[in-house]
Order: structure tokens, then C-alpha cells, then sequence
């Protein structure tokens, strides 16, 4: 086999604050040539999810921080482009964890095999993958919306906020979306079908999320943290839940003794409102249910998808070298849907 | 029915921060004739309790607020002195909720009656009622400590949390206890066999918490809230649960937009630490669970009272005018175990 340069993006310098390009570094690497019982995989799609700020970290959290000069994590769906495995055939289309390179040398563990004729494969990584997935087991397993139950969701118009309020409703609850900007409030109310949207930079969001959640919140989906929950709190109810998948608003936050430290990060009132309200909150990882949900929630969303009744977007953008800046844009709350590095040619 | 003179107390004028004695009034009121269906409870025993402070706050939390000039809530053991009711006899005890007064005329509802040969009826407030029963509710509903994890409790000899340390260790875990002072600390290692035993007032708490739980803490058992959870959060591990059923760090607290705002009630990073540590926080009151689980909790609690597994104590005062006395001194920690005031002779 020739020898193949290999092009990967790596942690560069941490962090401090805002990412920056410069914290991220493009370079080639060399490929080494595949061994017995190895395939090669080509990335044609990378996902960008907020987490991978997270892992930037210092701090230890359920992940190990990515070290500096280490390849940024990340999911993929990729071509098998050659084989020395009995189980793995050129050509084939699968879900991995190869991070942010355009080749990789796997021995198949921890792969799935997709059918490009049944889905797009670029769904597996967005509204039939793990952010897809996270909605759906977040509201199975913790905000168990009942019908007419009111489901509020910030981040409302990013992969995971969007599958969470269609689900919702799906459920039969009414789902209320937060977001900003005209053209976002619009998607949801009008594509997405929304109850009700709310602009958390409207000066008077307070008192609009009121409006919109008459009978309070039944359920609270925490993918944002900070500002938001000190609003959404006095409004949830008695038995109210709050599945926590991520703290977006903080995952550029200053170090501190408990790790974020910014001012959105501080929580007032809540344990009291815990008590009072008999509220649960539970964090969580999609990775926790994925055993043992996965096939329901392939299936279900599958037939959702077939009848319409999930709807989705996808923000592609091209080549590894377009990455860090999809990454910084996501952070920055500028994309709609899932967003997708496209790396290579199907 | 010749006219008798009844003793109660009531709110006078609403706390603003710690509780005083001119907060609380003790005052004569006729009790009016008993009438058909009717019967006269004499209380002997009141509970005195965190939550009472609570309820006298203006904010509507789970309770409605105690309102000015109305009588201070609080269950109650107590005899009936005279009886219109077939189902009452004179001279039965019961348990009852009839606040802070001498006498009550009740037509029986919400009461249940006590056999004293079976228990000293004081016990129905204590360690066989509420709070007994709310420190069992909580780890066998939320806290679910499995054998050899590490359940963490502050108040931890008060009555709730000398309670929780004890089934916690009938449960097969490691029980350590937050307290303060020589003799608190000596009887939780003592007296109830805590595994271990922390001073949150020594300039090294943090450390000494993180060295008595070496493995992490599973079970944190939230009946203070403010900076003791701050050094909690850390030595949290992955999925442990955290029953929140007080705050009594905050019932004095100045009143915030969530409700309680001093300083102690902000939880640094408690979000972030909820996701990474895919965490459990599920606030309650005991009421949630009475009905399916009071009968199972009096059966398994009698046995481990007889057994000598379950050791209690009570801090009886004498007088319904020491009442508002034995509440300021709960509220500042220098009761040991269940604290009941004696209102009438049995």
C-alpha cells in the first residue's frame, strides 16, 4: 500500500475564554500503512457539537480533557476505503469516533454500518445520531413530558433544542422555544411548529417566557445554563424536570473551584426552589441510555421522519481546514440545525 | 360544656432574617363548645421543626405562608379530653397536625390514632413520624444507597439527620456525618456508629470532608444548603443522588427574586457539575410518599427501635411559652435530636 498523508486538527494551546483559530492547529501527518485485521476510513462528514469546547477544559469532567497537540474529538460517518477484516468490505458507509482527520485506521470496534439508502448518512451524526438521540432519551427518561404538559427548550433551533421541542409535541405536550433573532424565531414557529418562541434578548424575556408558559414548566430541557435557568426557575412546577445535557453559556466560563465560574454559572435560589418545588434535576449523557434505547429511538424517529412530523436541518460546511470556525460559530449561537464539516468526497 | 380558656401562638409580625421572640405571640382565645361530630384534642407534645421558619417567610413555596395573627403550624401528639364522635373515645391519643395551641377541636379527619404501649407516643413526632419517616422516604425513593457507597449528611444530629446516617448504615453503606462542636461529633461516632465524622467549622473542613470519603460521596442528603454543598459538589461521584428535603441554612436568609438570595444560597458551577456528573438533585416533602410507604416505614423502623439499630434522642421543653424559644435554638443548631416542647400532662 502507498504511503498517505494524512490531515488532522489538533489542540494547539488551550483556551482562555473565547476559542480562537490560533488554538487549533492544521497540520499533515503521515498515514501509516494498514496492518492485518485494520480498515481504513475516509471521514466524508464530521460533527461539530458544543462538547468538544467542553473537552478543552482543563478540568477533568466524564471526559478526559483533550491534551495539547492530541486530535480534537469528534463523531463521524465515513467510507471504508480499504480492508484487511474479514467483517469490513471497500465502500462501506459507517458511524465512528475518528475525530478531526481525514483518514483513519480502525479495527471496526465501536463502528456501525449505515444503509445510505435509507437515510441521508449524514443524519447519523445530527436528528438520527447523538444529538437526536440525546432529545430522545432526555425526554424519555427524565422530562417525561404527559400530554398538555408545557416543555421549554433554550438553544431551540440547534440540533438538539430543535429535535426536543418536535418531540415534545410529537409526546403531545406543548413545546415553547428560546432562541434569538427574527429569522430563528420564524423557523420555529413556522417550520418547526412550536407552541410558542420566545427572544431571550428581548428586554422584557422574563416576562414574555410567562406568557408563553401560562400553566408554568413541566419540563425544563438544560442544554444553555447561565441567565436562562435563573429565569425559567420560578416559573417551573411542582414535580417539574429539568434534564441536564449541557451548560453551553459556560463552556467558555473561567476556571473555578467547581469548574465554570462566571457569573452565569451562579445559581440563586436553587437548591431552595429544589425543596419548595420538589423539583428533580439529572444530568446526563446520551452514552447512558444508547445500549439500550438506540434501536427504539431509530426506529421511532425513522417514522417521524418518513411522516414529517420531524423535521431537520443541516449547516454544512466545507473541508477540515473550515472546522475551527464552524466549531467558533456554533459557540457563538450562528448556526440553525446540525452542523456538519463535510471532509471528504462521498 | 363549660367555656375553656385556650393557649396558642401565633405570628405577630413576619421575621425579617433571624427569628426573635417578639416575632411570636402566645395568647388566650375562648375555644368555643364542642359540637355534634366533634371531639377536643389536648396536645401533650408538639414538634418543633426547621420548616416552621419556613412557612413564616411571605414567599408561597409548597406551603402557604403563615399569615399574621394566625396560629403557628405543627404536628402534634395529643389526647382526647372530650369526645361527640363515635369513632373517639376520651383518653385515645393521636397524632395530629393542630399547630401551636393547648387545646383543638377537630372532627378527626387527618388524624391517626397511637397505641403507647407500643412506643412512647413522642416518638410519632420523631423518630417514628415525620422526620424518621422523611429520612427513610429520601434514601429509599432518591438517595438509594446500595452497600459500601458513602452517604453524606449535615444536620447530622438532628432528627432527620441522625436518621438518615443510621438507615443509611442498616442499608450497608458508610455513613459520615457534618456537624459541629466536641460533644455533637463524639456522639455521632459513639452513640450512632457513623463511620466517620466531620466539623464544618474547622478552618479545614474541605479537606477533612474530601479525606473521610475517600471513594466519593454516592448520597448527599441536602437538609442545609449554602456552603456546605459547595464543598460537597466536588467529591460528588458519577450518578450520585442528592435528596434535597431542607434548606435550613436559608429559612432566615433576606428574600430574593428565586426566593431565599443570601450569599450562602448561590451554587457555583452546580450545572456544569450536574452534567458532567450526570448527577440526581430531586427535591421533596415526606407528604409525597406518606401513603404508599408510612405503613412499611413504621414496621421496618419498630424493629430496628428494638433492635437497638435505630437510636434516637429527644430534647423535650416544657411549656407552650417556651415554644418560640425552642425553635430559635433549633435554628441555631444547639438541639441534639428530635426537639418536642410538652404543652399538657398525659
Amino acid at each position: 500500500m502507498t504511503t498517505r498523508i494524512n490531515q488532522q486538527v489538533v489542540l494547539a494551546s488551550r483556551p482562555d475564554g473565547e476559542l480562537q483559530l490560533a488554538n487549533l492547529r492544521l497540520e499533515n501527518v503521515e498515514l501509516p500503512p494498514l496492518r492485518a485485521n485494520e480498515i481504513l476510513l475516509e471521514t466524508i462528514y464530521l460533527s461539530i457539537d458544543p462538547y468538544m469546547r467542553w473537552w478543552m477544559r482543563a478540568e477533568k469532567s466524564y471526559n478526559t480533557p483533550i491534551g495539547i497537540d492530541e486530535v480534537i474529538v469528534g463523531a463521524t460517518v465515513s467510507r471504508v476505503r480499504a480492508s484487511r477484516h474479514a467483517d469490513w468490505k471497500e465502500g462501506e458507509w459507517v458511524l465512528g469516533f475518528s475525530g478531526w482527520r481525514r483518514f483513519a485506521v480502525s479495527d471496526g470496534s465501536g463502528l456501525r454500518r449505515l444503509d445510505p439508502t435509507l437515510a441521508p448518512p449524514s443524519t447519523a451524526l445530527g436528528v438520527l445520531g447523538m444529538t437526536g438521540f440525546t432529545a430522545y432519551a432526555g425526554l424519555r427518561n427524565i422530562g417525561q413530558p404527559k400530554p398538555g404538559e408545557t416543555v421549554v427548550v433554550a438553544g431551540a433551533t440547534g440540533a438538539v433544542g430543535s429535535a426536543v421541542g418536535q418531540i415534545a409535541r410529537i409526546r403531545g405536550a406543548r413545546a415553547v422555544g428560546i432562541t434569538t433573532g427574527a429569522d430563528k424565531l420564524a423557523y420555529l414557529k413556522n417550520a418547526l411548529h412550536f407552541d410558542a418562541v420566545v427572544d431571550y434578548k428581548a428586554p422584557d424575556f422574563a416576562e414574555q417566557l410567562a406568557n408563553a408558559c401560562p400553566d408554568g414548566i413541566d419540563v425544563y430541557f438544560e442544554n444553555i445554563g447561565g441567565a436562562i435557568w435563573d429565569r425559567v426557575l420560578p416559573l417551573l412546577n411542582t414535580y417539574a424536570r429539568v434534564p441536564v445535557c449541557g451548560v453551553m453559556s459556560q463552556y467558555e466560563a473561567p476556571t473555578g473551584s467547581n469548574g465554570p465560574a462566571g457569573v452565569d454559572d451562579r445559581l440563586p435560589g436553587t437548591m431552595a426552589q429544589i425543596m419548595g418545588k420538589s423539583l428533580t434535576l439529572r444530568g446526563f449523557i446520551q452514552t447512558e441510555y444508547a445500549e439500550a434505547q438506540m434501536p427504539d429511538f431509530l426506529q421511532e424517529a425513522s417514522a417521524w421522519l418518513a411522516d414529517g412530523r420531524l423535521q431537520y436541518r443541516e449547516h454544512i460546511v466545507q473541508g477540515l481546514d473550515q472546522a475551527a470556525q464552524a466549531l467558533i460559530d456554533m459557540l457563538k449561537g450562528r448556526n440553525v440545525g446540525k452542523t456538519i464539516v463535510q471532509v471528504g468526497q462521498p
